[in-house]
């Protein structure tokens, strides 16, 4: 008898594959860590690099530099691969890019053996992980994108800096497409169990000229002002990716938006999109189907639509 | 230059008192842990115990046992004191002795030089958290009692496991008194943002037969279903005890539900109660007013009179 | 394909098996915990109290009630079962109810189908732990006793609180029986790599009078100090405990002295005795023989021969 | 009164500062965190990237992008800045360059008040911490450079792996110039009590070949190992940062190497070396003496001579 142990392989080791390896590591989330990246080398020192962490740290984890064929045996495999930018390429461009990257990797790892749960990053993330849904012939449960989770982690810490609380006591949801066309179903927040509209109303002073379209627009957009500051996006991603994990194997059953596939949900089929949505062990357990106002419901279809009609140009 | 330790005392060093410090200790929260006792030789067999756990946890916590002068430097004092059960007398008699063990240590606790934040288990804990209040002449935002914190996680986990979800994606509040008049604004209840009328809406056959007011009753209940089949309570009510520690400590700014001082909040003046509260490094910084349905308003305050009531047979 | 879940099944619900679970929940370490008693009611009380925990902490663990047929699919099954204390009986009368309380479990828990790792808390452990393995028929490395791993926690504690450093940096190893005989090997004791006879030279004042006999009899002694403080010892037990599960489940091959059978290590044969074991998903991979002065060599033999006397009289 | 929060500014958002700051939040080590750099838009947008990831962490950390005049009330400030590789400068060019790079920045740091810590990781770190010790006028036990703390971790990995156990149970210290010149007291290594020597001679097959001068160059030349891979180093020094961090906000008196000033300890004076020091909320509490062979001793100051040289042409 053997106890089983738990094995995330991360496909590519640039700055958000590294970053997730090293908040996997320092949390303790799993027992063993594999990065793998097209360049070798590169997988091989960030592994080195995060080893010598352990010393320092509450759990032993073990971190290695592997090939696809460590997805055989793994619980869960990130998919983080995105083409690079290429000034003068249009998104359609860049899509068409990542999806040959992909293609060059769902192959191998389900031919390793793989029966465990993708959680995919790679942008734009709605329309690769219905396209790996696809590819890799998996139930739709063990198919998982981070949608809109670090788009719900931003609004949170933007609402709780104006009224200066907590984050994690803001509860709201972001929905629909990881871009610019996602939507907040403003009759659903709360704080601390009251009503948003409620908060606004008592809060005159800290929330002053505070405008529900702005503050969506600001979510949506934090990603590029990150980038357009530092270059890159990668501690928040890493962390709802690492978040995501925690709550699978650890069978928290915690609520999460990400993006999944649609079956009737919202009267939606055939598309992935962000939803909260109660994950598991087994991946997706159920979605979680939120009413809304007539209004809210719309501008959710809405960006669904845009998923839609991107994805249909794939 | 010396680096703020922070040292959390520990009034009574029985189940209650002991397990919240293991948690403390566990959970690596303070710097400096201090239990007493009137059986100074229980204060002192607890606090060796609980050194000898340090070999194998992320922190190295001093835990020692004290006197009511180590509350002069401490930032956090908890009262965990209460009468013992004689067989005969009735909830007044009870109050009354409780009452005469907190005059014994309020007095040389300030005598100490406190001017910290006191955490007030002692039940009833409405009531006694308001005496403390008058006896210490502290002001209202550094005196907190526990309230309905753990009747709080109480509710969550029993909707949680019928929904089979993750308690801490159930969002709710009980409120009112810390005993059988408290009350749950259902109107506020909401699971992964989903409003709970609809959960249980989409739900029969999870919920089938859900009745609120059973759910409610079995939550004002479960330390009396505990408590007969173990002959006490500790392990909740200690967790419940350190997460209010560590959200003061750490200046977090979580919203807790706990009793606190109501100044005109829910049209209530003179009384504490448990209520929605921002909780940080003053102690209660803010109470959150939930707006309810009338019919809801109106069981809060009837519970906020049972406690008026009694406390004034104080 | 589902992620295999990790599961900890804790016989006997009394302080040191409830504490256990707490330790367990609080950190974090596994999925599920089942708490089984002769008492069933005491073991339901302890579920409910633990479960109320969750909001307050970092991971959704499931807490359970249950019966020797959880053992069926548990990674672990911790034995704490011990012969209550009555006036008038000696060791080996109350050897002889171990014994039975010990058959009376042993025979369903295998029935169930268990083929995980016992870790045994029972006293007399040693002895205790050598019968478990002979009855269940599990491999040597699927049964463990806590044996010296919280006499090693005390003694860190004691030369740590001489020389005001983190018992975690004073390296030490107490081994032998866990009882009167236990030993350490002062050869080998360290702190920050300096060698401790080399400490005592330098730190004359802080150590003055420290006497090495002295500070194995006070180690050895520390169970019975608690104990007649507080009429019981738990939470150093459960946490050692929890520190010796997490290894296990983490496969951290992290080092702690157990008791294990002995099959030629440090020349003894057939019994169990606490010495260092590197810990992983096996259970004992394998034992560190320190190599000790022959003076050192000779108590520790003496002391094993202590175990291997007594377990003859079984 | 107002609980004291615990402040860390860091100076330098580059890979080294910006993954410090990700290891304190992700971990909790502190209330606030502040970042700066002399790109602003760098600081303010790893500030951002960094706050989103509070909803899926145990603790809500501050984290913020700040000015010199932050450092006035903060704890602790961590050195991370360095001289960009220009090709053709030779090691004294880089020296020249990074310590006018520390000429501006400790004035103003000194400036604002600052009474705390400085954790020196700008390299070469044992003259860059003695120079900012001259600078600042603080206290010797206020200057600390991380020294061979990360050296010391990634030997660990590298004995671990050949044996196969948690590192964290090998007991070793890296001490002298965290550089070429670096050495091991390998009379003081061991791995569960156990005699390094005596474990190379008990496992011949696993440390087939193990050439300890080799295992020395391994060490000290991970870093540059890792650095023509990936292109820096972050990951283990920001661990090991957080690391030191922890012990001294938390008063944990755990013994880390770091380099420290020497006032007669292994008889050297007036040079900052990499040895294994007691930290707590004071920083350097005491310099531990370690008794080594006499050839160990001697290469140990042969490292310290190369120091001091260096040093004199500062």
């Amino acid at each position: 008898m053997i106890i089983n142990k738990s094995k995330v392989v991360i496909v590519g080791a640039g700055a958000v594959g590294s970053s997730t390896a090293f908040s996997l590591v320092t949390q303790g989330i799993c027992d063993d860590v594999v990065l793998t990246d097209i360049n070798q080398g590169k997988a091989v020192g960030e592994a080195m690099d995060l080893r010598h962490c352990i010393e320092y740290l509450n759990r032993n984890v073990r971190v290695s530099a592997g090939t696809y064929e460590d997805c055989g045996d793994a619980d869960i495999v990130v998919i983080t691969a995105s083409a690079p930018y290429v000034p003068g390429q249009n998104r359609l461009d860049m899509l068409g890019t990542t999806k040959k990257i992909i293609d060059s990797m769902v192959g191998p790892i389900m031919k390793s053996g793989f029966d465990g749960i993708f959680i995919v990053i790679s942008n734009p993330v709605d329309i690769i992980s219905y396209y790996i849904y696809q590819l890799s012939g998996l139930p739709k449960n063990q198919v998982i994108g981070t949608g809109t989770a670090l788009d719900t982690a931003r609004l949170k810490c933007l609402i709780a800096q104006k009224i200066d609380v907590d984050p994690r006591s803001v509860h709201c949801t972001v929905m629909g497409e990881h871009g610019d066309s996602q939507m907040v179903p403003w009759s659903r927040v709360t704080v601390g169990g009251k009503d948003f509209f409620n908060i606004v109303a008592d809060n005159q002073d800290r929330l002053k000229g505070a405008d529900l379209k702005q503050m969506v627009h600001e979510t949506a957009n934090a990603g590029w002002e990150i980038l357009h500051r530092k270059g890159n996006t990668n501690y928040g991603i890493a962390t709802t990716t690492a978040g995501i994990i925690k709550t699978i194997l650890y069978n928290e059953s915690r609520i999460i938006p990400v993006s999944t596939l649609l079956c009737g949900e919202y009267g939606e089929n055939g598309v992935f999109a962000g939803v909260p949505a109660v994950l598991g062990r087994n991946g997706v357990k159920e979605v979680v189907e939120v009413r809304m106002t007539d209004e809210e419901l719309l501008t959710f279809k809405k960006s669904v639509a845009v998923i839609r009609e991107f994805s249909s140009q794939l």
